[in-house]
């Protein structure tokens, strides 16, 4: 066994509250070196004849990366208290590894062992309930729909007439959304994420002007309260987008400093280097990568923090949204997070917190500061598999296990999946326009753990490169809307929503992932009841041999909705090119 | 190389903030795999020509332990933005490590790399600065001293007349510590820690009847305050002892909750399982292990919460202690400390906040809870290897090494280093009362990294078992003080105080760790001074050898303030039994 290769450190996604009464214990091992590991476990203050009273119990193999297979085993401590080890096997060797490093025999001293002091409530990682069930869409304002052309600012072009660029205007606003709810209703998503809506200077409105305001071009407070209103009568829960790391340059604040330098009032909201400020060739204070018109403010000071919680409170109390996502998140302090996490969640207990990283975020993710970030690694496995054809099937089950392994369960029940942004080109524009990798991407979205997000227009074959070729207006023509697509997509929510385990109440394991053929096959599983997703992501025609667990099984086809075959004695499933089953038992 | 054992994670003690301008990366291999670790580093925002721009920076080998190699660099990004990977090389060849894992060349694209995202000040640990140059000494209030036999309880026995038992009492109070201040000022200690003070009935005080009072055998509040003062004139701090996870039997809101049932207020206070409450034979609540006499806080609650932030403020407001040590502290709920810490540090900001754990404790040492923990891992490691010849030399620096790369640098500059404590046997009768294998104790605890504590009375070389063997009543009788360890000690403290690079400004690293002649060498370093301490833990008489870079360097004896040795080919160095030398250059 390779002793270099073994993990585990308590806290974090190795050792974890899943809820209030249940642990989750993780090992990491190095790939295919051991056969099985059983945790030893016990309370700690539980003594007989000067020996630890310690029970075992076999851990489960929950997958595998490129070099590591994990470990889990649930324990529910009756005194919410454990001290626990690991006892590992791989052919006659034996090894026991505790927190005290490896030994031979067991010790029996409890103070050898790993710790989970105690299970208390108030650090149980808690995100809303409801946004296990809730498919996302993201909402682009300027570009969804215009709903009323008396409030377009000046300039605005007709809808659809012009390719996007950085600076023109469509004149989308909350009217649009409103007038095309049942769009949204009939797609089956179940809340909207709305990109800025603050008043700001661009079409992208990250630059904000004024967080108290909405900006005139959306609607005024009365059609954003209206849109709110509208939204929830339909079950659909709104997010919106708070921009905290920086200004824009039109921010009062902002242009004070600009006017009254060193005497300015605001000085000390941003982080300046010195007086007087310049903004060119170079700004001389901190900003969002260098860009000067995007000033860093300083969240470490206490009126900038009271302004910003106050904004955060705000749009809670008054306008009842359910959601913040927190672009650059994590170039902010972790102290300002935990007392925003405080702040609105004081207003409304289930309000959503999303934070904008693109990396490792466990640090941001332990149930003091975000509920979730947006899962930026399932995104590039995704897309480098299904889309971009750069990763083999195997590669895509191990990036894919990483992910799920890095963090929490509770954590990826949660998790903000997204395929594309006004950040990144169109998904159907890196499929090479191939609509039926486009379907792929849907099905693994919509069937993976997680809450799933489709950007705007995803759903009915939008196209566009990088920004701002993929901030194109929607298109509200029946005629020119992809109504396949649509339905393919509105079919996926439906069984989402139809059966538990196909979403986020089921666990994900791979069960083959094949280099030669380039097909996966993984299944979501829960109690009883088990879905198969079969997916051939080659443009040959493929027949593929089901696990043998199936055998016997009478299987239905979810997305037929009949039976797929009668029992025989090796199940074998015809995919066409760039085909899919869905098989459920 | 072997992948699998190559460990990092941003934060915690593999990637922070050592203070508002430089940050630590550090890197694991395995043990003796890798002859060489760069840092490839630079601002995220930083492009040309589509690649991102990166520098270069050798990375040093700080330590190992039994299987690992740890590497550090430190770096001080520009615009506080890091992303960072590793350039790894043994023999020809070489691999590139970074967030999206192994690599033959380095990706051009930040985006792989590993984040730092910002250095925000709000976040860097910061303990206070004063705990970096204590020495503390541990007072068991009740055995200290009798300086005011008027408020002896009932039943005090004679000073020392007999073995301490778990229910006998000799009187000690807060003018027995004052009237012996000099003791302390001359041995050269700088902050006391008391175990607990408030109103209790056991002797040992973490009963906890009122929160709020002195208990009466110890002095008034007003002795106290005179106790504070005079430690503070003499340049000594004062740390308390709060006992927060559980009440004692007799706090009035538990009594009026065996007495009221359900329908007391503070039925809520604790983790009563059903009512009527019970103690006998086992509790029906939550407690401390199963000790029904001190139930379980239920710290979520608010109103135990503000009684308990409240404590803390109190006894730092209304008497200017300088420190809280926190009793059972890690089956506290995390969000209380985070509250504690906010509370207490807004009345004093350089309050020292210390929590009793045993256990690896990095998810309390995060900036946002404690400021150190009572070093357990350091006071095991020791006391085997030199106390208990359980260990050998290698051992012992694999363990030591590996406690100091479980934290940051920061964090291991403020741990609380104690050898003994009220909990444990005392350090002498631990060694066989080898009075030789003491003093290498107190000479490796003052020479280690963080803040050492003596248990009141080893240094005057005091015996007993576990306790209540452990808590004899200090000796004053300067004939049966032992003399010598006491002028040992002193010296000691002297060298410490007078040379930073001995103490806490000086980084350790070891030289060698010989198991068989069973001798160490390591050096404390900082800038242009270094010192060599070289430690016989055999019986043997040793001669020997410095490392190579000691040569041509005069080297002073600083044990005996004298010239070392003339310059010579090998420089040696001739030690007695249990012997030991402290060589500066």
């Amino acid at each position: 066994m390779i002793k270099e290769a073994i993990y585990h450190r308590p806290k974090n996604n190795f050792a974890y509250a899943y809820n209030e009464t249940t642990l989750h214990i993780r090992l990491q091992t190095k790939k295919n070196d051991i056969e099985s590991v059983n945790l030893i476990y016990g309370d700690p203050y539980i003594w007989e004849e000067n020996a630890w009273v310690s029970e075992k119990k076999e851990m489960s193999k929950t997958g595998s990366d490129q070099l590591y297979d994990y470990w889990l085993a649930e324990v529910s401590p009756e005194f919410r208290r454990l001290r626990y080890g690991f006892l590992l096997a791989s052919g006659e060797e034996k090894l026991v590894y505790n927190e005290k490093g490896f030994f031979d025999e067991e010790p029996k001293d409890s103070g050898f062992y790993f710790c989970f002091p105690y299970l208390n409530k108030a650090d149980v990682f808690k995100a809303p309930a409801w946004v296990k069930d809730t498919i996302w869409y993201q909402i682009f304002p300027e570009r969804f729909a215009n709903g009323n052309p008396l409030n377009d600012p000046k300039g605005t072009l007709p809808w659809g007439s012009a390719e996007p660029s950085t600076t023109n205007f469509f004149g989308g606003d909350f009217e649009g959304v409103i007038e095309n709810i049942d769009h949204l209703v009939e797609l089956g998503i179940t809340g909207i994420y709305f990109t800025p809506i603050f008043k700001a200077h661009s079409n992208h409105k990250y630059d904000t002007i004024d967080y108290m305001e909405i900006d005139p071009q959306f609607g005024t407070k009365e059609t954003f309260k209206k849109l709110v209103e509208v939204c929830h009568e339909h079950g659909i829960k709104i997010m919106l987008d708070a921009v905290f790391n920086h200004s824009g340059y039109y921010w009062e604040p902002f242009q004070d400093v600009l006017k009254n330098g060193i005497n300015s009032k605001y000085k000390d909201w941003f982080h300046i280097w010195d007086f007087p400020v310049q903004t060119e060739p170079k700004p001389n204070y901190d900003a969002f990568a260098f860009v000067s018109s995007m000033p860093k403010l300083n969240t470490e000071h206490p009126d900038v923090k009271n302004y910003l919680l106050e904004v955060g409170r705000y749009w809670v109390k008054e306008f009842d949204i359910d959601g913040w996502r927190l672009d650059v998140a994590n170039e902010v302090d972790h102290q300002f997070w935990r007392e925003f996490r405080q702040a609105v969640k004081s207003e409304k207990e289930d309000v959503y917190i999303l934070g904008e990283i693109w990396h490792d975020s466990m640090p941001w993710l332990q149930g003091d500061q975000f509920d979730a970030v947006m899962n930026y690694p399932f995104t590039t496995a995704t897309l480098d598999y299904l889309a971009k054809d750069k990763t083999t099937a195997e590669d895509f089950a191990n990036s894919i296990s990483k992910v799920m392994h890095s963090y929490p369960d509770n954590v990826n029940e949660v998790a903000f999946n997204l395929l594309g942004s006004h950040d990144t080109p169109r998904i159907l524009t890196i499929c090479g326009e191939d609509k039926n990798k486009l379907k792929l991407l849907f099905l693994f979205q919509l069937s993976f753990v997680g809450a799933p997000c489709i950007y705007y227009g995803d759903e009915i074959s939008l196209t566009g490169e990088q920004d701002p070729g993929c901030r194109k207006c929607m298109e509200w023509d029946k005629e020119k809307q992809d109504v396949d697509m649509f339905e393919f997509v509105k079919k996926l929510t439906t069984l989402r929503k139809a059966f538990p385990v196909f979403g986020n109440h089921g666990q994900l394991r791979f069960i083959e992932a094949n280099n030669e053929t380039n097909h996966l096959i993984y299944e979501k599983h829960s109690g009883e009841e088990t879905i198969l997703f079969i997916i051939n992501n080659s443009k040959e025609e493929l027949v593929v041999t089901l696990p043998d667990y199936t055998k016997g099984k009478v299987l239905t086809d979810l997305w037929n909705d009949s039976e797929f075959a009668a029992n025989a004695d090796t199940l074998q499933a015809k995919l066409p090119p760039f085909g899919f089953q869905i098989l459920k038992y």
